[in-house]
């Protein structure tokens, strides 16, 4: 039995996930922790400041965070030095907050799956984006996602990724968000990031040249598949070799 | 017959429009204009400054401008004191650059079709999208275009026209062009530029509210599409009353 | 107080009508029928044989029918005639069918909404639609449409809707479900019906001609878009004259 | 210097890939083929009847074959065993008549490419498209191509290949043209033919499971896309091995 506490347990996909564990046979739901006290699935819910008390009085084998870059720079490293497994979707974190997460996470000799994406389709996605900028690298490049009104960091971080790997296969080049007035295309990264209604999350890559454009896309109909595939993370990551992986090693992707 | 002369006349939509003119029964090509004198077509190409006196020598009815902006404000002013009717097709015109060319055209007592875009489809698209900004007001609005690489405005015309037609139904709201880092969208329009390859033009509005987005879209696969308009317009123009006309009167649309 | 019974209550619809209306102020949800007994909401389900002595004790104002075909055709008349409002979402209703819902709505003199699709985005499409069917009369037009893998109805019945349109405006055209071997576009509709995964609803309608093509799309992100759009038609049906209405009654599109 | 005849000289591809010939400074374009004799740029044109004379006068080292399946059938095998080498594009071949065309290669001793899209990037976009194939191989697949309204055989050549790849790597699988009435979807790919206005060809594959979709598409903007794809593979072909190639060979795609 994987015993897992949320981090973020009141947040949209701590709900998801949370609601799919307390159901799984193999798993069970311990605790939450969200930056009020309560209750969530029949288990208790404690603030941040709680949290290393709180580890230790229920002895998770696997803490899931889903919340934002502060608070999983505070949850993350007292997770992984009080031992727990980790499995990490929180996006926008600076590097100097990725920095401490991944010190905590050697420190604690612990098993992290660190992943701005948790959808099988959109981590298969971007190994067909790295195939793609690799035999298209003279195209002209332009990233466009969409998503929610409410969705604060632009862009989303897994168009980070995509630019990633689209800076390791054919950059350096510099990333445009935004073009207004009299411009010129030169070796350059187009981003574009669409705001709007409650769309889930839509991401395109487009590589043009004459005559012609390749468009690799994914788009997320809910939140579940994200929510599944964190759950499939933490069936994996239970048991694993300390060390930072990433979906790509949960789905065996090469 | 009409006789036609074009401005622009070694650029990209002078030269298609010059070939269909040059092919069409009840219309004379008479002459073009661009940076450097030659022919085209089998008539003689002048330059800006010779204008005056080769629309004299020539006595053209109606003059096609497919310009850039400073010289669409050079010779537009000039063929429209000299009696001709016009066919303004040029972008990217400054506030202070359209006065002038929308007084000569009193001054002159011509008419002229003055659009950001010629083709048939997006004259259309633009009367769909004041109906639908009415209709879906309280919707998140984003405008999408995209056009080839070498496309220095940003954005379009078109697009220009579909941000003007937003703003006078649901306006006025900030237009934002571009997103990056920690953003909040509130009562704005985003529009997205992108370019790449050689896109002929693209353009889509995107209404979204909670569960569903509805999309207005126009994709051009040939400058042909644009220069058929013009030549649409130059047939209607030819005869009309004074004044400054749209394409949407060529097109009768309501 | 509006009391509401829901036909369809364990379906996908019903589930999330009920929920909505057992959370609103002024509705009371007083019970559901389905093809097994049970409860929703806290309410009584019942079969449908069971339908007229259930209206006649819980005495709703309103019953709402998102089943299939088959129990529309019987729970709808009965409940006509029992004197309740009528809400119907269901689709694929064989004309026979439809006539005798039509029938049963006039002997019992109520109110009545129909409508394929409940969401108001796609109400408003369908009148741009229109719209642009009559200035497009001359393009060639394709509907695609895409729905999750279980959707057994093909077109949906939003697309027939789409289809019902185009026909009025530009019609008689034939309607050519699926292209193969050697063919020859003439004058015609041709209709495209994707199936996969779990895809909410998208629909498009393609207007073609020569370099340009003019796409008015939808796309659904959640079924709640629907179940709202049904109970502020409940609201709006309430207390309405007897007589078949549409979404655009509700909506007052012109 | 690579001497160059074109079968279907007077065609559309014909007709670009003649004018991109008779500029480039390495090749030299010697004659045509078509139903009717003639000229095209200042060569002669001859029908399929007087090929073999006419190869044995002008003797080209590659014939270039844009033509329909039956003059294909007939004029490739012609050529081959006249000793040039073959740049085959025609699409629609009856198992048939690309067996007669293999066995003349064969007998020829002569290389040939054969492809059903000379672009760049269909090419490269097939190569993703096994890739994700094999990893989404479980996911529900749909295939979607736009022609203009004037193209005969559905689904396009391209798409043919597309779906040989996908039923190598996940069928065998029933291709579905066209869903109309009631339907259950099982496992199939469902293959969508759209057909209008002048659309130079538009191929989508996609992928859908619970909440998600993937989609991999190109879009031709012109048709000189598969003509420049086609004078690159005839430098390439010219002075090659006897065998039989695909635009992967020339392009040097694993």
């Amino acid at each position: 039995m994987i015993k897992v506490v949320i981090c973020g347990a009141f947040g949209r996909m701590g709900t998801i996930i949370g609601e799919i564990i307390s159901k799984e046979q193999d798993m069970q739901l311990v605790g939450g922790v969200d930056i009020k006290e309560g209750t969530f699935f029949g288990v208790p819910v404690v603030t941040s400041d709680k949290l290393a008390d709180f580890l230790s009085s229920v002895q998770p084998d696997v803490v899931i965070d889903f919340t934002v870059a502060p608070a999983a720079a505070q949850n993350v490293p007292v997770a992984a030095r009080a031992g727990c497994a980790i499995i990490l979707g929180t996006t926008g974190l600076t590097q100097e907050q990725r920095k401490g997460i991944d010190a905590a996470i050697r420190e604690g000799k612990v098993p992290a799956v660190i992943s701005t994406n948790y959808s099988i389709g959109m981590n298969i996605l971007w190994t067909l984006i790295r195939d793609a900028a690799r035999k298209l690298s003279d195209y002209d490049v332009e990233v466009i996602e969409a998503h929610h009104r409410y969705k604060k960091d632009a862009p989303s971080g897994t168009a980070r990724t995509i630019l990633q790997i689209l800076q390791e296969e054919i950059g350096p080049r510099e990333e445009i968000y935004g073009r207004e007035g009299m411009t010129e295309r030169s070796s350059e990264i187009g981003v574009h990031v669409i705001r709007g209604g409650d769309i889930v999350g839509d991401h395109a890559v487009m590589f043009a040249s004459n005559f012609e454009t390749v468009t690799l896309s994914h788009r997320a109909y809910d939140r579940s598949v994200f929510a599944e595939g964190a759950v499939r993370a933490t069936r994996w990551v239970f048991g694993k070799e300390p060390g930072i992986y990433g979906m790509k090693d949960v789905l065996n992707l090469s």
